[in-house]
């Protein structure tokens, strides 16, 4: 399993007015949580594209069980639990400060040839770093 | 069954580099569509709120199958196809202009006392309203 | 001087826990506002970006008089004060559904080439339309 | 004068169709260049909220020179010029990682009491704070 944690601090702009981060607004977090952990990989997500593979999201799913407010220093746990092939998985968790679980998630995304629009394997680079975490 | 179908214009501000709807922004589509689908039964979920009533996101699931563009005029249709208890389901499948399915989503809301922060029950007159499609 | 008036309901993603819609959305509802009127005149802003014009903001300011909240009906007025050359001012003014101004603002546009990245004059087509109202 | 100064990494979610950081979503990078502004100064933005002060922005301008792009890691310097009293101004000037100058703002913010809605003082422990460098 390829692992990584990050912090994320909750913005005035993600609150709603039930004073909760808006329920749409954790799809960004776990946007950033996908990059880093690329970037813990030794390589950004914006280079994969710039290299003419784009990573559109095909699935995603939350279980939100608290709320998270404004000013909050989240942690969000973000694996790599299966080696990608033509599509790869990550599984998510956020906690608060207090170490309280408040949401899980999941998001599966597709390697798809810039230029031809169709799905691809997974860049052998990106696969090579990701090994030996299994 | 509660089916309520309403249109939105994607905005330049929900697109993203890659020229897609951003996929954490359909969240904020489905609450419209939530929105006006109450609205069509002849009450606002703001007045619900009001009232004393919160209603949480607690589960939220989408599957992209195609994406959305700049300026796209899409329909989306919501449906409740189970009377609510302390929790309501929303289905809903997006459209767009060509009338191919983009996606499908579902989210599971809880109703919330604001008062004691506790799960209750619907209010009555929305559970009578709705009674009538089923 | 050319005048186009959109209505914008405010959507939950947009308030904060101030209960007020989040200063920085304005301007996502100006880009609306401004589309909406070119959609008025008979064309499009994403055709005018198909065919190789982008208009990036260059300057934009807001006057906030009043909050709008949840729900809302907001009236935006948008205008054009002055045939546009290499740019385009548009002003703004915000009504409630109380008919309460609660801001106004402007926005400076560049049209740029978007194969030179240079500045350049508004579309010809453009300027004939708007030369109407002057 | 305060000065302060942030980073801040581009989220995907962030930019738009053009490549670039949607003009709007500066507003949201601003309000966190204050928050963390007044973290320097020893106290939170949110205590602030939770001891009985608003600070709605009354005015906000940025000029626009430079896009900013996906992954950028921008430096924002956020400055006080003058001591406050019912309201408070803050300068900002967006640098990206070469340091070019993308662009300046402002923003005036009022103090308000919750409780009576009405314009107030600024929090004492607050100007006591920010004298030090006047």
């Amino acid at each position: 399993m390829y692992l990584s944690e990050i912090q994320i601090r909750v913005r005035y702009s993600e609150t709603d007015r039930m004073g909760y981060v808006y329920y749409g607004n954790y799809a960004g977090y776990f946007e950033v949580a996908r990059a880093e952990s690329l970037r813990n990989l030794g390589f950004t997500y914006k280079a994969m594209e710039d290299e003419g593979f784009i990573l559109p999201v095909f699935t995603f799913s939350v279980k939100y069980m608290r709320p998270a407010f404004y000013d909050d220093l989240l942690i969000i746990k973000v694996m790599v639990r299966e080696l990608p092939a033509a599509r790869i998985r990550f599984d998510y968790e956020t906690y608060n400060e207090k170490d309280e679980l408040i949401n899980t998630a999941e998001t599966t995304l597709v390697f798809i040839n810039k230029v031809t629009g169709k799905p691809c394997a997974a860049p052998a680079y990106f696969l090579d770093a990701l090994k030996k975490f299994f």
